[in-house]
């Protein structure tokens, strides 16, 4: 059966997340769903896998899955159809690839990348509502960066990682956080960039809430660095919200959509 | 009576624009009602005075309304509670100020600023649904700034403007526009920053419109130019939808926030 990957964009607010789930909304059951208009396996049942299982509320800019097909289609035609089929949920198809039989979206990836968008300003979020976490008070992005700049490499990150994670180490190397400030008219906006091989269940979420305490001058820098070093969950600071934090790609030893065959727009 | 100048930012989504309509969803009304909870003229039925009357579906970044209230508040305090009583609707007050009488938030207004936001790419948006006008073929940017030349300066924008435009004269002058292109993974987005003394109805819709026949190769650039000579409704382009299209400020003399004591954070 010809194979393909899909690049999924996603407002993930309306969803109990990517993962399909008994009586809840997930962007993986709506994209089986629009392929089951399309395809007798996926009527019958099949199912997609994905580099990165979101939580409820997350968001993607560019979530990778595939899925096995019996037709051969036309990529550009697929995302085409599949986008048609998707409406009128917040979910779209971005791009189609055909893919080798040895492609796995989940198992192939050696690498995911993170954003998570902070707003601080006093006044409510109107058009980011559900897109950014918000909080009131001004932020010292030179205390975050050096705080952050203590999380990058080989650590077990036990601090920063859910109870309920399933990993069988909580070894992990974070590549990058980079933080990028954007000076508002009103406030401010800190978009944290993070790069790895993979994460750990709420790593992404455990980093940013920690980092925000030290932004907030609550957390010396060094606390984290000791938090860190505790491999203790009890250490790390509160969890931030999900709706700031977006899954922005997956990296693969060959990107499957570099012909860019099905974006003709560009 | 004290004044107070209001800096308001909204999704112009769920209204029906600006100006309030009995029986419509309106944000000037929205705003009263917030007004109404803490000052005894907005109960009696008090109103204010904006510097752009944005159409339906019209977003703003930063229109400016000025307000006269019974109490002399601290502009601080006011932007807070302005805020808690306008919740849960879109629309934030993001900075407020004492002015003197004399300053009137349409009258003494000398420039306006807007954004348009378009979006050229085959999947359909999720996170910018009803943010941004969508297209899906590309765009010729150079194409367009080419045309958008032919339109700054001084002119009778006759064909540029609603046939319900009640202003005295079609005679004005568009100080700029700019085209911002932003190349994406999957397609490209175009802001075009627009600014003038002010605007005729429908005149940044009508160019946007216009130019986006230039961009997608339908109109030569010179067409713009004789479209203009033509003063003539019928010579424009299709206008392009609201959703697209921002305030993003008004300018005066002197700017009324630029002391920035309600926005601690940032």
């Amino acid at each position: 059966m010809p194979r393909f990957a899909l690049k999924i964009e996603y407002d993930g607010g309306p969803f109990a997340g990517w993962q399909a789930q008994a009586g809840q909304p997930s962007v993986q059951a709506t994209v089986e769903a629009a392929l089951a208009r399309l395809d007798p396996g996926f009527a019958a049942g099949a199912r997609i896998a994905a580099a990165g299982r979101t939580d409820a509320g997350v968001h993607a800019l560019g979530q990778v899955a595939h899925a096995d097909l019996e037709r051969d289609w036309d990529p550009f035609r697929l995302a085409g159809a599949l986008n048609w089929h998707l409406k009128p949920a917040p979910v779209a198809v971005l791009a189609v690839a055909r893919v080798d039989e040895s492609f796995h979206a989940r198992f192939s990836a050696i690498g995911r990348r993170y954003l998570f968008r902070l707003l601080s300003r006093r006044a409510p979020a109107t058009h980011d509502r559900g897109r950014v976490w918000q909080v009131v008070h001004p932020l010292d992005v030179g205390a975050m960066r050096q705080a952050a700049g203590l999380l990058t490499g080989l650590h077990d990150f036990t601090t920063f990682r859910s109870t309920m994670c399933q990993a069988a180490s909580p070894v992990k190397t974070l590549d990058r956080i980079d933080i990028q400030e954007t000076v508002l008219p009103h406030g401010a906006e800190y978009r944290f960039h993070l790069a790895a091989r993979s994460f750990l269940h709420n790593q992404v979420r455990s980093i940013v809430g920690t980092l925000e305490r030290v932004g907030a001058g609550a957390w010396r820098p060094e606390r984290v660095a000791q938090a860190l070093a505790a491999r203790d969950r009890a250490a790390c600071g509160p969890v931030s919200p999900p709706h700031g934090l977006y899954l922005v790609g997956a990296d693969y030893p060959q990107d499957p959509f570099a012909a860019g065959v099905s974006t003709p727009a560009g």
